[in-house]
């Protein structure tokens, strides 16, 4: 429009854009993951994939538990999964889902278990059976600007997702998935890949060991931070990544300490839900960006390169984005009773250490030596692009590293 | 699931469903509304059926505005809008749009438009051509528990709605719509019927009248209070209610008062989108329900019912949502610099005479001779049903009707 005067002398007037993901319904609470058989039916599901976490499936008859929740929709289980889902796993996975006749995949278990029903929902509808074709739909990457994102069209399988940890992962359309070859994780973009429902049941998250709890509560905390850090934050992610970090400084602590509280399990569930609602909306950061690549190449935990990296990245990013880390420092500050004058970096870094978790890579046992190659790979990370402070090259990437370590 | 030992004592865990109406995506700032070319050559838009409000087309030349945006895309204009939606005027846009062989709507104007802009796009997808075939489609309700909700199932028309006042109704999948023989407002409800596109530019909303943005405003304040209220009351709207109370307490004073701040006024319009995201997730009250009927029988604009009947309907539920009044007390006497034990009920109405708007019945020309009618048709409106202070009967409703005359 220029139908209009000049605007007056001010602040910058808001603008951006939020592109819903085509998410249809989260439900959440007590018994939630019981009553799916209706879901189901309004789905189109009526034979299952059933994709377990395997440690969950040491604690759990899962095909009984879920087929009785469905309504003896399940067609066939697949507990091969492993941290950052190997591509060897999404082919095996992918056959499952044909030898088994699926119409529908239901996902129960962590990030991973997740991704993993998004990329079988994937190869089903585009006919991938080998690397080679999984790698012809990965998203490809070159500093700074140039970025093919190959466009699926055939219509994937409807996927439910009940997830069992706070890394969030069940409300992106992103698949992060580890290339066995090249040790790189490969991102898979496709808005259609979201599943269609997530449930968050507080009941099944008493299985989740506490310490993966806590660090993929940590994850939680990242993607909430490094939104309302965000070179295109916007008021929507900020009032929910904000809420979201009141909930997780309160109740993840609590949650940790006693998995049977599923009240403080419930909030931390629904405050991962909210840290992550309408994130592909906004840039993400270095931590993000050099998390990605830790696990690839080092095999280290989402939620753990979250810890070892966050405080680092926050305290490189400071001067780039100080009005959103006195936010961020207001929250952590009024939740431990310090000040907030602390800083956010170091009041986070606290709160990671305050729930026994790791915050540097030397406790994780990533050496030195992989310091260059790590940073080669985060280079070539989509995300580190736009990271609040302009990355000029690896030796920054590196000298954050040594800062983490 | 029944997998677990019982909960340790404490608060209720908590528990809830969010469904995502089927809204792609909203873009807000100056110049939004200016480039909608590719957004019409992504929805598949090549013949628009431009619906504008009347006001705005005595302002600007809206065809060479909004073909200019649209890469000339108008196929036909309808400025016959009036008021609270009556049949009469449905009708005719819809066979407005048959005319100019539409394949889209473009609604630009306050929330009567946009509602009539989904209404030519259920009535084009239905085949609807006179009033009796119109009320087929309308929700039945009986108090307090039987509902009708026809279901559609024809491709409605993609609709992109640029907004320029603050009731927020181009966020909803609702459409209210008089019946010009039964002086009623009836409801149709269908998730399809949300437009796929809002734009939000305060450049274009500097046209409208300020006694109407700020009413309008008063509208998303009500949409935030009952959200924040409600008997189903979820961490995401809170949370995003309580932004938007934010926003509006500290910038629709500023908005209403200079017209050319569009900093002001961009944080208006995404307060209002704040204000209703996610709303069809939550129970509303009386401000809502008597509101549509006062709109319907007595030609009272939507903003102004809320002006007049929120605060006496936040008195009425006091000691049914305690907590929430108290969190939306502070806000507004933060805002205005006084304590918040003034209550939330005599806030709010400060609030709408510091605003030059009215805060009684009286003010607006309500008679107390409506009011039976007006309790009558409210009990049969589905949100008096979902008050957090359970209505009685008629003689309650006319009760608040009294203390807001």
């Amino acid at each position: 429009m220029t139908t209009t005067a000049p605007t007056t002398a001010g602040p910058a007037p808001l603008a951006g854009r939020f592109d819903v993901i085509p998410l249809e319904s989260v439900v959440f609470g007590p018994g939630a993951a019981g009553g799916l058989a209706a879901e189901c039916e309004r789905l189109g599901m009526s034979r299952l994939l059933l994709i377990a976490s395997p440690s969950l499936a040491r604690r759990l008859d899962m095909r009984a538990v879920f087929d009785a929740a469905t309504g003896g929709r399940v067609a066939g289980v697949f507990t091969g999964g492993r941290p950052h889902v190997p591509d060897d796993v999404v082919l095996a996975a992918a056959e499952a889902a044909r030898a088994a006749g699926a119409d529908g995949v239901l996902s129960v278990g962590g990030g991973s278990v997740v991704d993993l029903g998004k990329a079988v929902s994937l190869c089903v509808a585009e006919g991938v059976r080998t690397r080679e074709e999984l790698l012809a739909w990965r998203v490809v990457f070159e500093y700074p600007a140039t970025v093919e994102i190959p466009t699926t069209t055939a219509p994937q399988l409807p996927h439910i997702a009940v997830s069992t940890t706070l890394s969030a992962g069940e409300f992106t359309s992103i698949i992060g998935i580890t290339d066995t070859q090249r040790l790189v994780k490969d991102l898979y973009i496709t808005p259609s890949l979201v599943p269609r429902m997530v449930v968050l049941d507080p009941e099944l998250a008493v299985h989740t060991p506490r310490d993966l709890w806590a660090s993929t509560g940590l994850r939680a905390v990242d993607h909430a931070v490094e939104a309302l850090c965000s070179t295109s934050a916007q008021p929507v992610t900020d009032a929910l990544s904000a809420d979201a970090l009141h909930r997780l400084t309160r109740y993840l602590p609590v949650s940790t300490a006693d998995s049977a509280d599923l009240h403080a399990a419930g909030q931390c569930q629904v405050a991962a839900w909210e840290s992550i609602f309408g994130l592909t909306n906004v840039n993400l950061g270095l931590s993000h960006g050099i998390g990605h690549q830790l696990g690839a190449r080092c095999g280290v935990p989402h939620g753990i390169t979250s810890c070892v990296m966050l405080p680092a990245v926050l305290d490189y990013n400071l001067e780039h984005t100080s009005p959103a880390q006195a936010r961020i420092a207001q929250i952590f500050a009024t939740a431990a009773g310090v000040a907030a004058e602390v800083g956010a970096g170091e009041l986070v870094r606290r709160f990671i250490a305050s729930l026994g978790l790791p915050t540097s890579l030397r406790e994780v046992g990533v050496e030195r030596s992989e310091f260059p190659a790590l940073a080669r790979d985060a280079m070539a990370d989509l995300i580190v692009a736009s990271n609040p402070r302009p990355v000029t090259g690896e030796d920054e990437v590196i000298a954050i590293l040594d800062s983490a370590y």
